[in-house]
């Protein structure tokens, strides 16, 4: 997987002079939709198929500030797939390395009509993507 | 018409200390809808009968910084409506009466297969709600 | 403490339909900071004193999806203050009382050189606030 | 000068299915900072010495929707330079040349004291480089 790099625009500084905290989600969402491109099955394909991913819970730790111009790298491994929910771990980084920021998210997956669905049913080779990506990281 | 009021929250300021620009146009769409609202006609009930209300084209003209805790009060008058499209003014004033922003907006009406559609047509009652609204204006 | 409502705008939802998952981390400061005035301390006040209020740390467990036009309570309470750390809690309910989202939030306290502060030595008076409200939760 | 490419992102887009209106305005600062850094003069090097460049008005016509993953490469020209304020133009088009948005700003610029000054003044570097670059393009 190559990681993916977020240069800090000037809208999501705030007063203090940092990227304001809210945008990090954010950037974990770019990084999120860039890992299952890269894995193979992007974001629209899903939607083609009728299936949302909507985020359950997530968590974030902020360990040091960015700002304007920063150029944060974002890596994102599998943690744990279900079947049915999926966790990712991000580790934020500057240019020199330093762990800015580290993350995790998990999120299910739906049908049209908003029910949760076994991935394995709906989109069997999503499926196999994912269950290779928790195990490549294991 | 009751004015709109937006309250500048902290992450809608940007390292130079003030409000970023950018997020004016998001308190043109807040008065917007509250305009519509206010009119009789709210945004919900223009997309349950599968109307959508993109903008064709905005401008704005900053009089004066703002910043967080700052309350915006925004008067949203309608300017021009041919049937097709609407053009509305706005004029943003902080809590002295300044006028720190004026912009204008123009808008038309969708299908849901995304064709432009005659109000009057799809919306009888929401284009008579348009008309009442330029003629007061005037 | 009298809650703080969010009123969710348009142009905070996606193409999902629902609210983007990023902004309820921004309802979460607009509600820290309508819980820090109400307590008598408005973030002004802070910064007026040389002192800024960065996230350490925050975690959003998404219950349900909400929408344009819904309007979520959210009631903050102080569930940790050791004079230098102060952690959150937050409830979002929609206007049914259902729970929408439930979070957690730190923060630490800079001086203007970006040095961790003991909130006691700068400011007294903020510091006899977040313990009052840390008892009058426990 | 090399054009600036801004792929949309998922949290970019409305419940309409589409990139929401106000973020062509980030786009335009995307594309106006890359514009400035290209031309030897990043916005960082106008900080450091005290100079901030708010935008005075903005101008955007919506030409055609986009929507997440779509590419969007925006053209920057200098059209105007006064000495004392700046107005540039933009393309916005997508991968298969469509002009989805064409849009205007205009700047002026700050010292520390929120004064205007003039640029050949305050940074005569920064004052050349804005005239060759209006006399590039005309």
């Amino acid at each position: 997987m190559t990681p993916y790099i977020h240069s800090v625009n000037y809208y999501e500084t705030d007063k203090m002079g940092i990227t304001h905290h809210s945008n990090y989600i954010r950037f974990m969402e770019e990084a999120r939709l860039h890992f299952l491109a890269e894995a193979g099955y992007p974001m629209q394909r899903l939607e083609a198929e009728g299936i949302t991913s909507p985020v359950v819970s997530l968590n974030c730790d902020y360990k040091h500030p960015t700002t304007y111009g920063d150029k944060i790298t974002i890596t994102v491994t599998a943690q744990r797939y279900t079947g049915v929910k999926l966790s990712l771990a991000y580790v934020m980084q500057d240019e020199a390395g330093l762990v800015v920021a580290t993350a995790t998210s998990s999120h299910c997956f739906l049908d049209q009509e908003g029910r949760v669905i076994a991935v394995r049913k709906h989109a069997p080779t999503f499926d196999a993507i994912l269950k290779r990506a928790v195990e490549g990281h294991s």
